[in-house]
C-alpha cells in the first residue's frame, strides 16, 4: 500500500467493490441467465467480498467436481469402461484362454447380455486385466495413445472434446476467484491425470479418484511403480468424503456432481460452517446430449435429486440452463447430433454397446 | 507485455537475468556458506532460469520433505509417539482392563523395557487405542489441545517450536521460486495437518502421511468421518513413492529426508529426467540438537547415507552447515541446551523415556 493517505483511501474503496459480479457476466457466457447462473455468481461474490459476512479466505476456497457426467459425457458408457473393453481386444491374441473365460469371452464375442451376467466379479476382472500388470508410466502411455485415437460412438469426436463448455467456464471462473478446483471421481486417478490439466486446467495433484495398489520396485536398478491387480480404493459414494478428507484435509465450500454417487460429497460439503454451494447437473437434453436420471444405471440421479430439492441445492437443467453444451469446435450445436433417443428408463444399461463404434439403439 | 517494442525488449532482458542467486544469499541466512548451501542455490537457480538448459516449468517444481528429523526434532521419541503415550494415560481411568493388558500396563507403569517387548503388535494397539474411535474433527481438537500444552523433555519448549530454522528458510526459499512444497511423512497425516500451515507454511492439502481408515456416517443426520482402529496406509520407505504417485501424480524434482525411511523417496526423485536434487539431514550435533545415524532406532541413517555418498546426493552436516538450529525465540543457541548425551549407538532406544517430562539418561 502507498504511503499517501488519500491514495490509500481510494485504493481501499476500490478494493472493497465486488468486481466479481460484473466480471462473471463474461466469465460464464455459455450459461443462460437463470437461477443456476445467478446462484453461482451470488455465491462467488459472497465468499470473495472482503469484509462481507460470508467472506472465505482464499486458502479455504476448495471446490470439488465429480467427473463423469458432471464435467464430460458419461453415456452411453463410462469412457474408462470403453478403454477397458478396447484393451481386452488388443490383448486378446496373447490370452488364448480368454476365448472361454468370462468376462473376456463375452467381450470378445460382443455379447452384451452375457457380459452383464458376469456382474461385479466380471467387472473387477475386466478392470484388473486391462489396468494392472504394467508400470504407472506404461499405463499413462496406454491412456494417452488410446485417447488420441478413440472416438465417441455418437458424437464422432475424441472423448476429450466432450467436456461440457459451461463447466469449463465455471472451473475457470472459480480459479479466477482464487478457488482451488479439484476433481473427485469414481474413475481411476491414473486414467484421468494424463489429460485433466489440458482439458480442465486441473493439475494432476488436484485429481482424486479410484486407485489400484501400486508397488515400488527396482527394475535393473531403476525405480518403477508397478500397478497391481488389486483394488486400493473406490472413490464413490461414501468414499468421496473419505477421499476428500484424506487427500485435501479441508472441507470443500463448493461441490458439483450429477448422480447419487455424489450425494455424500454434497452432504459433507453442506455440513460445514459458513457459505456453501452444492450443485447437480441434471441431464435433461436428449437432443444436444442425453436425458437420464432416476432409472439410468450410469449416472443414476434419484436420491440426490430428492435431497437437492428438499435442501435447496442448485439443480442445473442442462436443456434450460446451458446455452451450449460443448465447445466452439462443435460449430452450431446440433449439427453433429443425430439423437439416438434418451437412455433414461433403461435399467441395467451400463454394459451396453460393447464397441466404441456401435451406437446403442433403444432397448 | 507493453506494446512499446523498446520497453518490451528491456523487460525481456530484465526477466532473463537470474535473480535467484543474489536473493538466495538472504533467503538462507541460517545456513553457513558451504557445499550444501551452494548446491541448493545452484539447483534453484538452474531450474528457474528461463531458457536455461535445466529450466523446469513452475507447475513441475514439486519438492517433498520428510517431517520427523528433517523438519523438526524426532529425538528422543517421535512426537506423535509421546502424544499416544499421554493419550493412554488420559484415557486410563475409563479402561480398568489396561492395568493388566499390554501394551497399556507397561505404559501406565512407565516400564520401558516391558513396553518395548510388546513389539510391533503393542505399537499398533497403542496407536489404535489412542488415535481411533473418534471423528476426524474430534481428533484434530485432541492434537491441537495436546500441542498447546506438551513440552519437549530436553528443550522445554512446545514441539512446534522445534522446527529447524534452516529448513523453514529452505521451504520459504523454494516457494518464493514457485515450488510447491509437500510433506511426505511416516507420521499420521491428521496429526500433522492441524499445525503444518502455521509452522511450515505447508497447507493441509500438501501434507501426505500415514492414515487410519475412516468411515462416513450420518450422526443425528449430520455427516461425520469416524476414525477406525484399522491401518489404511503406512507412508514410509517404499510407501513414500507409492504415496507421492497417488497423491501428487507428479515426480518431485527436489526431495529431502534424514533416514533410511526416505531412501525410496530419494531414489524415485533421482530417477526422473532433467535436473534433480536429493538431500539428507545428517544429525551430527549433540550439543545443539542430537547426534545419531547408523545405530539409532529412531531415524536410522545407514543405507541412505551410503547411497547418498555413492551418488553425490547432498548430505547436510548439521553441525557444520547450520548457523543455528532453531528459531529466534531460542535466543543465542546453546543457552537452553543441557546436552544429555548423544543418542547414537543406542539400538532399541525408540521407546525410551515414557513421559514427556523425563529426560532420558544414557543407557
Amino acid at each position: 500500500m502507498t504511503g499517501n493517505p488519500i491514495i490509500t483511501a481510494v485504493l481501499l474503496v476500490l478494493m472493497s467493490i465486488p468486481l466479481t459480479r460484473s466480471r462473471a457476466a463474461d466469465a460464464l457466457p455459455s450459461w443462460n441467465d437463470g437461477a443456476a447462473k445467478q446462484a453461482i455468481i451470488q455465491f462467488v461474490t459472497d465468499v470473495t467480498t472482503a469484509g462481507g459476512r460470508k467472506f472465505v479466505p482464499a486458502a479455504e476456497r476448495i471446490a470439488t467436481f465429480d467427473n463423469d457426467g458432471t464435467l464430460w459425457v458419461e453415456q452411453p458408457m463410462y469412457t474408462q469402461f470403453v478403454f477397458a473393453l478396447d484393451r481386452v481386444k488388443t490383448l486378446a491374441p496373447q490370452h488364448p484362454e480368454w476365448k472361454t473365460n468370462e468376462p473376456f469371452a463375452s467381450i470378445l464375442k460382443g455379447d452384451r447380455k452375457a457380459l452383464m451376467a458376469t456382474g461385479e466379479k466380471g467387472l473387477v476382472e475386466l478392470i484388473m486385466a486391462s489396468h494392472a500388470g504394467m508400470t504407472t508410466a506404461e499405463f499413462e502411455s496406454l491412456v494417452r495413445d488410446w485417447l488420441a485415437k478413440a472416438q465417441h460412438p455418437r458424437f464422432k469426436r475424441p472423448y476429450t472434446e466432450l467436456a461440457y463448455q459451461p463447466m469449463l467456464e465455471l472451473l475457470a471462473y472459480l480459479r479466477a476467484n482464487d478457488f482451488k478446483t479439484y476433481i473427485v471421481s469414481g474413475g481411476g486417478v491414473e486414467f484421468m491425470r494424463p489429460w485433466t490439466e489440458n482439458v480442465y486446467g486441473v493439475p494432476p495433484e488436484q485429481v482424486i479418484g479410484s486407485t489400484v495398489k501400486t508397488k515400488f520396485e527396482l527394475r535393473d536398478d531403476k525405480p518403477a511403480l508397478m500397478r497391481l491387480p488389486e483394488v486400493d480404493f473406490i472413490d464413490d459414494k461414501a468414499g468421496k468424503p473419505v477421499a476428500i478428507n484424506k487427500f485435501i484435509g479441508r472441507r470443500p465450500i463448493f461441490a458439483f456432481g450429477n448422480s447419487d454417487g455424489d450425494l455424500e460429497m454434497l452432504q459433507w460439503t453442506a455440513a460445514g460452517d459458513g457459505a456453501r454451494f452444492e450443485g447437480l447437473v441434471h441431464h435433461t437434453d436428449a437432443e444436444r446430449e442425453y436425458a437420464y436420471d432416476r432409472n439410468s444405471s450410469i449416472g443414476r440421479l434419484d436420491k440426490a435429486l430428492d435431497e437437492a430439492r428438499e435442501r435447496g441445492w442448485v439443480v442445473v437443467d442442462m436443456k434450460r440452463d446451458w446455452k451450449r453444451v460443448f465447445g466452439e469446435s462443435f460449430g452450431s450445436q446440433g449439427e453433429v447430433l443425430r439423437p439416438t433417443g434418451s437412455v433414461s428408463d433403461r435399467p441395467g444399461s451400463s454394459w451396453q454397446g460393447l464397441t466404441t463404434n456401435s451406437v446403442p439403439g433403444k432397448n
